[in-house]
């Protein structure tokens, strides 16, 4: 359940705008990387100071600096000072169990995101806090440890396709918001893949753990749904914002992230569906399982109880019973049993029951 | 449940903009077929080369290209250049798992529309894309593959019925999308006589296989919504886009798709909330057969197993039990054993369980 | 289920416009009548040729033209022509299966709406179109056949009662709305004690054809809400239709028509809350009745499975069993068993089985 | 059912604006109660004839004039024609089968209201019409009969408490409003303590007249909810009403009542809530219970059927049965079923079925 | 259920802006703490009379006035007289039943919070009411009872940490919403915690209290939605409150306790979807039981009913019975009863019973 909520409990003695690291640090040293672009040409650096890096923004073109890792606050602060950012977007940063969010702060941007992973052997959801800075020129990115997400962007910046060298901050930001984004379709897929398969085994061989597999998708389909919604929001807040940060120019690249977005909103209502479809159907075939042993126990019942006490009248001793001592008593009883037997199956096979 | 969700998954390390065919070639050769008309006449063509497609439209009247295949994307990009399209919409057009959709990009409108048929043998709904460009004396229309879907339109045409060779290229855009969403009917049709089916078979002969249908049935609801419902966004957005390229002349007849889309949503929604009576009254249904069992059993049971218990008090060996040497106690012990089962018949019929 | 979904499926392949007529013919003739009347008097007609009917038009006063059958598209061809109708709004008008909606042609206004008829044997609503057009000095009405919907309206225009002479086409139009809307009361009332008598039943004899009957009252409510929620929009949308064929007189005549609305809406969705509920209870007591069957079997065979095995045991034919030969075997072998079964007894009454 | 909905079905027939009584006189003789006050003093008079108190409206100060009783319309017609009311208000005020609703006809504000009241024995929630007409120096209030819900409104205007003998027509009309929904404080109170102890009987002895209970507590809260849920409307509509009748001082007032309307739907969607949970309580009790039966049955069942059949072995009369001739076998037969027994109690035991 | 629901029903009788105080009084006696403070320093008193409260408001900076216990109302009509609040403010103060609100008096601000702390033993959540007050230079708090919840905001402001001592009146009713609603994450995960032990506990051992113990749950959620729904909605309010008692400044902060709020309602959302999924979880894992009970029954009933048929045979009393008298018919016997359990018991386990 600590993975349905957890909030921020450490901050609540502390005044708003301190920075604590929620989670345990993730990576052991924090790794700071560094793109610096234009239309002629690029260059990719990685520095351990961060003051290296702040320095960096005086150049012309499009920086990008990516942070991996949250824990070391100083890093953070010195960001923070050097670029005037609010001390809750800090505060914000390190928190990493806020809820996807957009925030204009005139000068500059701060999107929250959710970076989301599935593990099918333990079929869990994870969640991870990414957050970006979009600046007039610079564009800054927080991950909670290094990974593999933004790989695609780094190349297609190193590989000059399309417009991202020519097109500045705003189509960065919305390049790496595409790729979060993106990211979300993989994992649908590796879901609705468990999902399949639950499918088949739910035909042709129902058990009760099922059903605790079911409950635990269901379960995920929440967290997912707490990432996956708000970054709706977020999109068409975008779309709508009404800021010098965003040219026109990437209104239908938004619009096109929006339509995405929508589709995983979609697809995890559609899995929830699913799902609930799927606990009737294991609940009627447990009926049904029900069914099948009370007819079986029926028909042996109903058959051999009567043929029992028939069998029980001529093992008593009474003395005068003229049955006994006739001659073909024996066979007669025989004949009268399979009769009775073979009423009560043709009973049972026009009940369906056979 | 990759039926369920299947977004482009190839794309994710590609940059926006890039092409990509997803879906398996479902025609051999690219199919470009081109109608040219005016209130005069029409000439209708089929091309091999795009490019010869593409030098009609130098000429006056309304040019309707349709294109049956989507995995050569040099034709699309040839068009994409030619006329100027954006490439977000390029990528669009081949990536079949969008959501359906409308796009006013000043010069052209785009729009994303969902084919669906639907196959009563195995049950299953298949989606189509097509993808609509309407510019200002031209319509492109994108099909997966060849289909009959537009030919009552391409008979109006040469026919010269009703408005559709004066009206221009909105009107046609009209007569596409509007033969699309009257498609939809047909298929409702069907898939309500499918259901019309099923519920005699739950009145007659409730089999587990049933539940399973239903279920089937229930998944198909949500494919198709998931189709549907956006479609009605499409039509409303067309009626409120402020643009030239739609004139003022054919609002009333968006409005009236508009109400076709809405009739498509209402009968989703009733096939839904059916089904699901369809599942209770499965599952009550199976609670009643239970029930039908149990009351077999039970009053076999109830019966015989006190008598046999009687009769098995006279099987007993002792020595000195008075009532084995009495002349009449056979007939006793059956008149007593016939009390019994009667009052128990009583009891039972008392109950109605008889 | 063909009654929850019937689209214009003839109409596919016909450019939208076209007339065809849905429905099988239900009168044999056409009948147009006619009433004309100002505050002075008032002139009823019944004409066979529509030609005349229009004629009519050009006298002075309100005219209300009323049409029972659509089969015969050539009459409504005339009105259109004359009164220049949209090609759609003919189409609608014999398409008798809409959604109920109104529309604004600036020089009259269109009204779809539905008549709803329940008839208690079979169970089922039936569901008739009614379209209404208002123009600036006429009121024109059409009926799928002759109904008695409208008698009070005729009425009170002969007597003359209250405002309906004066107040022109306006109110001619709201009257027969509110003649519609009104008949919904009594369809409510009607389902309404149906639900009562159901309730008695399910309480005093609950069947398993209980079960069916309220799953196809559910399904009734499905097809009387299609009708009825688009009626309120209708009503609404009159109310905020800024259109002067429309006095502002009538604003809270409208008003009081879609409280009436409202109030139908309100009432179908506690019918099927109510129906819900029935479910709920049919389901309980079916699993009330079950756990009574087995405890009764329970206890029967709890009581003499073992009493059947103590007899057993005193069947035996060992050589060497003392007790056979004790004299007072049989008496205490009869008083263990009252024990038994007393203690027994016990049992089940302290857990309140008896 | 017929509490569940019951329109105007008389109406049908009748103009709007027709007169008549829906209900069943529930006093004898119509009581004309009227109050006048202003800071100054305060005067109270009980009259007959309604001329009377129509003629005190041209006195100074406040009129409030109380009428108890519907069933003579002639008096409402004399107060229409006198103070200039639309037919429509007569025709509601007397039609108890209203949803509650605001109307503002420039010269006065119409309100419907409705009192509740529950019964706990026949567990019904019985519901009154009340009408409110605010006008420039006069309030009406309309009740179906004699109560004494506005009687702390005639006391306080008696003892001139707080603001009510200073503040005019606007405040005696929200005294009123506060009144009734104050009322349905008490209502719920008393709702609350029934379902209470219904909890407390489903943990300790659900029966299965419980689920009935709550049923008949539900369609009682579907009948509250259509009381209640336009009341919230009706308040928040006068707030936002813009007529010079309420003046501005009152605002807060409004939206204290305001706020005591969302309470009270709140409520009434909590008991819902809680109800619906009560069913799940039964339901899954009852399962519980047929488990427990079921043990009993196969604990019993289990253990004895192959001791009896063990006993039955050695009562079979075959000639060559070596035990039957052993000295111990009896003995060892003992045995043999104990540890049989035994063994079977400690299965049982093992799947914690004892 | 009176936890559900308790509205202020003594104040029906009376006027409204009686303050009556609803809860039994918290603290024996009403504590006054004041705390002064602007960026030079700070002064912290407690007082015992109100009038000495006040008239330190006329000092510089900003005052803060926390009152614990609410059964005094002279208190607080001093307060009132003094700051002049309105009536209803007062009454609104006492009365603990409130909906969170918030309500602008022009002169000040009057916030209505709720304090929820959850009690594991009693699995109860309690509610106690919290009034803000925000004045031009002044905030006044009023708790039911001496609670820690503000003191880390005391404690901010002693040490002077952040901007809270130069912030002034709106950052300290800022900081004092956050405290509260940080408060509830507290309250939420504690409650977190109990719904996993829950499920631990539902998949090792699901016994008949559990679901008792989820249907509590349940209904605190309902408890604890309908205090942090309306929270919500008032900072909501309070961020487009167009007032200047609200500086520009903590338009931010106030955002940020929105977002706060907003992970607070998902979360109980969650957490109620989490419960209802226990509930269907437990309810299956009952029909597995109960199936695991009826398999067992079945499977030793239908293997040995017939057997004891078969031995019931050879113990009838018939003189000619051929095999009585054969020399191997006991041996015979055995085989066949061995062969028949031993086809029965490979019966079951083809079809997985065993």
């Amino acid at each position: 359940m600590t993975r349905l909520f957890r909030g921020g409990q450490k901050q609540v003695a502390l005044p708003p705008g301190t920075m604590e690291y929620m989670g345990e640090p993730k990576v052991e040293r924090v790794r700071i990387s560094i793109v610096q672009y234009d239309a002629r040409g690029f260059q990719e650096t990685e520095v351990s100071d961060i003051h290296e890096a702040l320095s960096l923004l005086e150049k012309p073109g499009t920086t990008w600096i990516n942070i991996d890792g949250l824990h070391e606050t100083g890093i953070l602060e010195t960001i923070g000072e050097r670029l005037g950012l609010h001390p809750l977007v800090l505060e914000d940063i390190v928190n990493i169990h806020q809820r996807p969010k957009q925030e204009d702060y005139q000068d500059y941007l701060y999107l929250v995101l959710k970076m989301l992973d599935y593990d099918p052997a333990k079929r869990h959801v994870t969640v991870e806090q990414i957050s970006l800075v979009l600046g007039p020129n610079y564009v800054l990115s927080f991950q909670e440890r290094v990974g593999d997400i933004f790989d695609p962007v780094r190349e297609r910046i190193r590989q000059g396709k399309g417009r991202i060298r020519t097109a500045g901050p705003p189509y960065l930001a919305y390049a790496l918001l595409d790729a979060v984004v993106d990211n979300y379709f993989v994992l649908l897929e590796r879901i609705g893949d468990t999902i399949e398969d639950l499918e088949e085994d739910l035909v042709e061989n129902p058990k009760p753990e099922l059903m605790q597999h079911i409950h635990g998708l269901k379960r995920e389909m929440i967290i997912l749904r707490k990432a996956v919604w708000p970054t709706r929001e977020v999109v068409s807040g975008l779309e709508r914002a009404d800021t010098p940060l965003l040219g026109r120019e990437i209104a239908h690249f938004l619009r096109d992230v929006y339509d995405h977005t929508i589709q995983v909103v979609d697809a995890v209502e559609s899995f929830r569906d699913v799902l609930s479809g799927y606990q009737d159907l294991y609940l009627s075939s447990l009926s049904n399982k029900m069914n099948e042993v009370m007819k079986v126990l029926t028909i042996a019942a109903t058959i051999f109880v009567p043929l029992t006490f028939v069998a029980g009248v001529y093992g008593m001793n009474f003395e005068y019973m003229p049955e006994l001592h006739w001659k073909w008593s024996y066979l007669v009883f025989w004949i009268v049993i399979l009769i009775l037997a073979g009423g009560m199956l043709r009973f049972f096979r026009r009940r369906d029951w056979l």
